[in-house]
């Protein structure tokens, strides 16, 4: 079977820790991986794991898991705080209720790294008054991550409004030329706003890592 | 040199008249129309006539068409009324002064049909208080027109703000991701808000057509 | 699970309500947003809610809608009329019998509106005398939807036959280079017919939405 | 230089005769193949010959050519018929009066290998009548060679409409989802007229050659 | 359910007859379709009918159908030849096995249309040996139609050797860059060959479609 | 002439202050709008003002305005510190030489908003020794932009070796598949380095101004 | 059912020989072609042979065949030599675990031919150190094969410091803009690194064909 | 001004020289690089320079470059030998005339690095015998480097008729479905000829050097 070389020490180098991308890896794959994470007593992160594959891997090594079927992701070996932090620095906000799953796994990879943040889900543009009714709130925070689908005209409203560093997350919410979020994704890049910056369609692993990042560059 | 059939009764048929595409017409070629234009006694709107090719036409063909360099356009043996109407059904509004081309041609269409219209330019979403101070203004209007460029999020914002019909008018404003319009088309096309329709890239001419429809439908 | 807030009033603000985009939610969040419903003793339109997702609801869920199976369509709380008038202003063509999910997606939406509309199903241009059968009929109406997928050339030949707003919507019907109805969505964008206005591919719903809101607008 | 070979008896293997492509080709290419065609005594077509690269030539070179600006080819050492022929087999209807380069190319290369056509222009389909017009002397023809830009609807109507062979040629009339010929390419690919063929984009040179093929096949 | 309008005369007008496109047609329009055509007594052709969605119909419409799984094609109706006639004037050939889908495809619908033809399959390019071996043949034919999948060079390759018009069918073989067909589909349309002529991608009825009207065009 | 609207306030409100997107304006636009900043006594930045139209404006414009070619950037009213300051806490790097404009629009926004910036210039990954060698200074920064073009592994190797949060800048340098920027836009967003942000291709003034948004953000 | 010639004899003429690419194929047509091989004792390597499609194969084919799942190959008749060969003049390295498929795929290409290879997975350039501790050992390699998904940034970096040829490989791993790899098959494409050579996506054969090419045309 | 670091080592690291890619550079940053050049006494290679920026650098600087306006590169410092070797190693071969700008900028870097190569040019498929005609001659190379463009059918069938390995150059020749060399490139990359390697779209430059590190690589 193929060799896999894990970094263990890319939280040091990087400031966040190697997540293991299960989309193109095997059952018997994610199941030596999480062997390696045990003999090393270290903690790992699974994104991208389906619930069906999820559910091909042994009983020990579900029961090793802290699974989470909304995100699709996995801890191995981790003391989770809660999920959900209103004193937090960091505040996600997302467009729709269909992008939970993106907003979970932003939430998950935060939590991973020891970092709570606020969730105001489904205050997309279609319905303004849900968005300037959390204005103040948003004001509070540090960093801002917006997840949305479609069109998503939400991360462009918004930083017209606040002047918080914001990273959009576009998702692959919508159908015809919206579909798989190529839409959303250049709504995000070709905003009028300036200063927004984006990540991968669905890559709210990516986000997370990089409000970790702002985060600890400034306050060290 | 090729034929030309022009559909001089097509305002009967259609409720709008022919318009002369210019941009893939030789000089020759309208210089021919122009001709066929006079013996018929009729009005022809002539589109995407750029300045160097108007420049290329004879000077009795030139001194024959009111063109507007703004918009492109050129108009044959029609009285038209002043571009801009504050007791229209029809408004126009755009996000940037970038988009004011399409405006223009938009305007331009309309007068042609002996049409008026109000015209909101520069409202985009990046400055939310441009288009709130002209809420209740276009709320007497029968029909928007909505004509932006980038990430286009002006009509999807104004959908979710009145209960009028809009037609959205996408323009190859913008460079990157948003260049030659297809970001904006999409997003308008693929807006969460429901009941935008869509004309093609810097199509102010259909968008116009598309509202003289309307008027015309229902009022007869 | 995630937020879900609903629009409740938009219907007022819009003339059109908020439907529910079935496509990426899971059966619990839909199960969620009709208790939300019932408890706000609301009507609610769900769309592209599919077959296999509809049968995870709980029966007390699929009892309380009004499911279509054609236009992957439910309705909870609302006394639907008969889905065809023919004394309707409003006239729905379609190109082919493949069509015939996104024509009904229209006439369920309108009908949930408490708007009918007559419908002219597999009138196609490859057998022009379908569609000239019935052009004096359309032309009874105020606003037509023309339904159409591969190539779609009826909205096209139809807005040179008659002189009604026309608002296309292409479908995903075909293969090959029509595959998904990109095709035949910029046959509709790209047409050398005046005044076609267009929504997204499949999108029977905001083709709906855009026919309520001019019959609105020109009624009031 | 590059050295260049010219495939001199085609037209004995391939019933068609190689044609000069000088979009690529710089004017010493041209010049040295105009020597070449000399000294061989042959006749030569050039295509894609763009006036400007024309008025490169040395003005010898540019005095043996036939040149034609509309079409943009031209031809070495041939005595040319005249272009339109009322009693040929081959008919070439075009959308509009912007599709006339396209025509003459075709209508070029038919008559540089002996073979005439009728021509039948701007017979679009946003106004029927122009096509029906003509519907009977088309059915005089064998082969029909159907040129149209924008959404090219024209070759899908008149395939419901005779049985004739019909070659659709795209053209790359239009802007916005249509420019450069791809909507046109792929409204011909993705038609639901059954045996509709299609060339390349622009490719009056390939359709006048299938033509010539199936004349030369059927006759022989 | 949706209305259904058969044009039952359109091998009058057309040439060939209107085949039922079943990829989006649900089972149940299907058997609607088959009970219009035992009433009309008339023979019909199905493509595009997968045999996951044949084995959905009743018993009754199975056994009415002549079905064929490698082709995905059915016949209501008709007295069917032999697939291949060594004396026909059609030959059709294929680059390779993976294409014997759609040269079926060719095949049941001339024999449909009481048409032979020969069959040379799995003569690419890649070893030139197998398609000189058959050239002698080939020029026997009046028409040849070429089936190729990945980068369909065999069309071109077949230009060059031969007088005879060829419709190129590319087909949706190879994965990667050539997955879906439009790289063969692009080859095709943008070969060096003069007067090949192409048909969507996988579109082998089509293909049929253009033979058949060719050989009628030119023998009556 | 177009109205136009500009958001003086936008500082306040956004942290960064309007731009004016000069690539879509007419040169008789960007004097109203110099004379609407002289008006309001306002410093402005313009942006992708190419050399010519810089040019065309009026010599008390030209004067007015302190331009930078390279950039294509002009300010209106503002007194610029140097450009480079090498105790700033932002870092630009590029890959190479022809990424030069991109990093000067990244400099002069900088500059505009009183912010400096450290220069890296020529790293790429072709040769590591040049961004090994600056790794250490590097690391000094809280903020680091990583422009680059072509297939764009600057920022993914870069985010593999330090931990500062890293702002990618794709360029259009390249030809064939990398041209117009596209390859090096989603190589920045697809890559496997965790929190990689991104901004259009290009754009060097979203990139600062996000740098912008960051340190305000986290220095308040 | 259809036709199979296969090239028995590409060995001699190629170097290399046919394999057959079963995704296109039915299981029949295997089925067929392993009688072929047996009839002539040859060897076959079949590729893209997905489990599923094996599993459908009789149990004597079953048996006949060398079956890999994770390269999804098969071979029949051959007897191949270990699959790792560290004495092998042929190096593949590979970006992560998740493209083990493809380099197994390049390994049992090369062992079907009789040559060895060294492998080393799973040392992309996130994290430097992986690839800088085996440069040594690819030095000695005379071809190196380098497999990588995403942003594929290995070959890049990798053609930086060694003086090698190298065969890039790019794979269909990751998500959004990533997704079925044509990011990483550009990101090879367009590498600023003189030199790199590739072939399709997730192609390990045909990268294996070409190093076995490169060690014959020189050793002969 | 930018920095520059020139890689001047880039030879002993990589078997190939760094090259100055002029497309996206300014006069002045050619100027300044050809100083650095004199100053450390090395050869340089200049690419994609076209003739008018070459001509808009100082004599001074024009006089010391040795510039080739066919390819558009030009050497500082270097004694190349004549371009054509007829005992060379590596061969040359182009579907066409038009490919000739590729074919002479493979040819100068190879002379660049004191490598000479056999050139036949206009050897394309469409004309079979022009290509069966050198097969003798090509199969003493070692390395075949194959130039094409339109669907570039000439490296897939060439790698079906010897055993060498080929690096085929997709070029940017052709109209419509072929502009821009994207089919080229495809047509190569998804070839059902085993072991094609392919660089980007006329970069004849990447050939030449993969050329050079094989015959590198086996010779040390």
């Amino acid at each position: 079977m193929s060799e896999i070389i894990i970094d263990f020490e890319r939280r040091l180098r990087c400031a966040v820790e190697e997540a293991i991308f299960c989309a193109s890896k095997s059952p018997a794959q994610i199941e030596k991986i999480i062997s390696m994470g045990e003999q090393q007593q270290t903690a790992l992160l699974f994104t991208r794991l389906e619930e069906d594959k999820y559910s091909l891997l042994s009983p020990r090594s579900q029961h090793q898991l802290d699974y989470c079927a909304i995100s699709q992701t996995a801890v191995l070996g981790s003391n989770e705080k809660p999920a959900v932090d209103s004193n937090s620095t960091i505040a996600i906000v997302s467009g729709g209720s269909s992008d939970t799953a993106v907003c979970h796994e932003v939430l998950r990879t935060l939590n991973y790294h020891d970092v709570g943040a606020n969730l105001y889900e489904d205050v997309g543009v279609s319905a303004l008054w849900r968005l300037t009714n959390i204005l103040d709130e948003l004001n509070q925070a540090k960093v801002i991550i917006a997840v949305a689908g479609m069109e998503a005209a939400l991360p462009t409203v918004l930083s017209g409004l606040i002047s918080k560093p914001i990273i959009a997350v576009p998702t692959s919410v919508g159908y015809g030329v919206s579909a798989n979020g190529q839409l959303a994704l250049n709504a995000c890049l070709g905003s009028c706003a300036a200063g927004l910056v984006t990540v991968n369609i669905d890559n709210g692993f990516g986000a997370a890592c990089a409000a970790i990042k702002m985060v600890n560059s400034f306050s060290s």
